[in-house]
């Protein structure tokens, strides 16, 4: 009887071992990897030549929909993930840039009460392949705040929807 | 009694007359466009320099499934969308390269049987807002299948699956 205790408490201690390993990325501002955002819908591609990124954002169901119907600010729950790649070009057809190997992904979530201080946004940045969470401390997302004012006008966002007949 | 009869009639002529308006378009060589194309998930960005353009290639379900897990040859049921739109520089934010205006979609159809001529693939294009079919014949498919040969080895595709991890 003894031994089947022992046996249960070593095998309980090995899995709050090994959770950590494989828990879920989380930023130091608190927001955790969206693991499902690979597939979202698309609301538009993006190019960046100084970074040599290239881009989609994609959107979870309440952005996506905003997003189309063009709704700012957009509701809370919205969550939309923009994912870079390095780019590439095609060894067979050079004048058309691919993505090469996966950069990052960043998020931006929206809580108007939450984030009240960086317009309604929460943001976050996971890099490579690791999704090693971005900033020292939540105070990074002062840096992200800072780069998206310019486009306070559009809620905060740069990109806008890919439209199609 | 006839007079109602007449209004039927008149009617169903009416109805008969608008349907060619609102039809889904058609390419000369029989490809239907899929209308939900759009709702499809993302497969990879692309951006083309020499045309202006920046891209997003989509996937319905077996065409994504068969991206994601590298199968070559596609299994027959695979579409891929290539949504294009001409590019602008973001006005805030010029490095960022954004979708202007929708330029056109095209589509390849996998059919080993029916397409056994071009690599197993049917091909589409439909350009601009109204969605006009490419080609004056179903000979146009030489142009894209010329194109596509240089890449036979990869399944006849030039993109591959913007993967994450």
């Amino acid at each position: 009887m003894e031994k089947y205790q022992f046996a249960t408490i070593a095998a309980l201690v090995l899995l709050t071992v090994t959770v950590p390993a494989s828990a879920t990325p989380v930023s130091p501002n608190g927001i955790t990897l969206y693991e499902d955002y690979r597939t979202w819908q698309v609301v538009a591609p993006s190019y960046r030549e100084d970074k040599n990124h290239i881009r989609v954002i994609l959107g979870n169901p309440i952005a996506y929909k905003a997003m189309k119907n063009k709704v700012q600010p957009m509701p809370d729950g919205a969550v939309l993930a923009k994912v870079a790649w390095t780019v590439k070009k095609h060894p067979k057809f050079p004048v058309a840039t691919e993505p090469d190997a996966f950069a990052q992904v960043e998020f931006m979530v929206k809580d108007a009460q939450k984030y009240q201080s960086t317009g309604g946004w929460g943001f976050a940045r996971f890099v490579g392949e690791k999704y090693e969470p971005y900033g020292k401390d939540a105070g990074f997302v002062g840096e992200c705040f800072g780069c998206h004012t310019p486009v306070k006008d559009n809620d905060y966002l740069f990109t806008g929807f890919g439209a199609v007949p």
